[in-house]
């Protein structure tokens, strides 16, 4: 709408340990939400069968990963399972000065540095399993994870879950349907946050003028 | 619900001018919040013809008030039209121990007042009107006010407008089940604020046990 107020973009982060939900929460909100893009990652891990260069991640060597870090292209990065991942920082400066909102789906060390580079424009979401059993029963629902892969993923959740606390909101995902609209009233209200809202001071003053 | 993770109220704080909408969209969020209750506040000034006593307001002579001020009763109080508001301590507190929000109907000075006295508990959110033509055409549908009463209120709303930048949100009021929407997204997310959720420790401490 032309009369809306302009703003700053959002770093919208939703983590969670693997299996917690935060993929197909963050795709739900996307499908409603058309001023939500996906933060497309770099990493250094193979692709899984259904994902796709430049949509899911941008798929690299190691050498292309240095290369990134050593120029400065990454907002942060980090190891997780052996792999490298890390976030480049032009989309993300044209997303703030756009007003358009960026999802990332990184973990607490991403997260962490993140913040530390933008500490103004992160919102942080941790999505909690109900139980560690319901952790367990969706990530063997997972058809691409074996059994290795589901034990490994449950030893690193008690690690990850152990981050809740450096999180700005918490939502547990007992009910998918809930869990969506909990951060979609997340990511409403935090546009209407006054520091954001970088165009009402000239709102104001055309009011009163 | 018996899962749900223990938290602490919230003080939902409502501001705007004389017809700017702060009542209606209060009463709105209460229609469909069963966890919301009125903040019913100490006055000296007569009740208008549809208020009923201690519902609307509690209607206290000056020397009620001034017992509540010298006793402690009171969190805040504020002189808005020559007459006197404050609010009671003990709903209040008592509200914040069990989880409950209570929504305040209170002016800039009141705002500033309470969130001194209990910063961590006050979510505030200040109501623009779209333009001032459009408030004074809300004033004047109010058959309550007369034309004096119009102008004085025109005449302050520029100066309680100046005070949009002491609030954590702000919502322009161009239509009303937008701006109600807005008001219970901010509200449905403060309510997931982590620091809010006092349960969530003893949460995680059982899922990971």
């Amino acid at each position: 709408m032309s009369n809306e107020i302009a703003r700053r973009g959002i770093l919208l982060v939703l983590s969670s340990p693997s299996g917690g939900g935060k993929s197909s929460i963050g795709r739900a909100l996307r499908v409603t939400d058309p001023n939500l893009d996906l933060s497309i990652s770099l990493t250094t891990r193979p692709p899984r069968e259904s994902e796709v260069d430049g949509k899911d991640y941008h798929f690299v060597s190691d050498a292309r990963f240095d290369e990134a870090v050593q120029g400065g292209e990454l907002i942060e990065h980090a190891v997780v399972f052996g792999a490298r991942y890390g976030t480049p920082r032009a989309p993300v400066e044209a997303a703030l000065a756009a007003g358009r909102d960026l999802l990332f789906d990184i973990d607490w060390q991403g997260t962490r540095q993140l913040r530390a580079a933008l500490p103004g424009d992160v919102v942080s979401v941790f999505i909690l399993p109900p139980s560690l059993a319901e952790l367990e029963r969706r990530l063997r629902a997972r058809h691409a994870d074996d059994e290795a892969t589901v034990w490994s993923r449950m030893d690193k959740a008690a690690a990850e879950i152990a981050h809740w606390d450096e999180y700005d909101y918490v939502v547990v995902n007992r009910d998918f349907d809930l869990a969506v609209a909990s951060v979609r009233a997340i990511l409403a209200a935090e546009r209407l946050r006054r520091t954001r809202q970088t165009g009402l001071a000239s709102f104001v003053s055309a009011l009163l003028a």
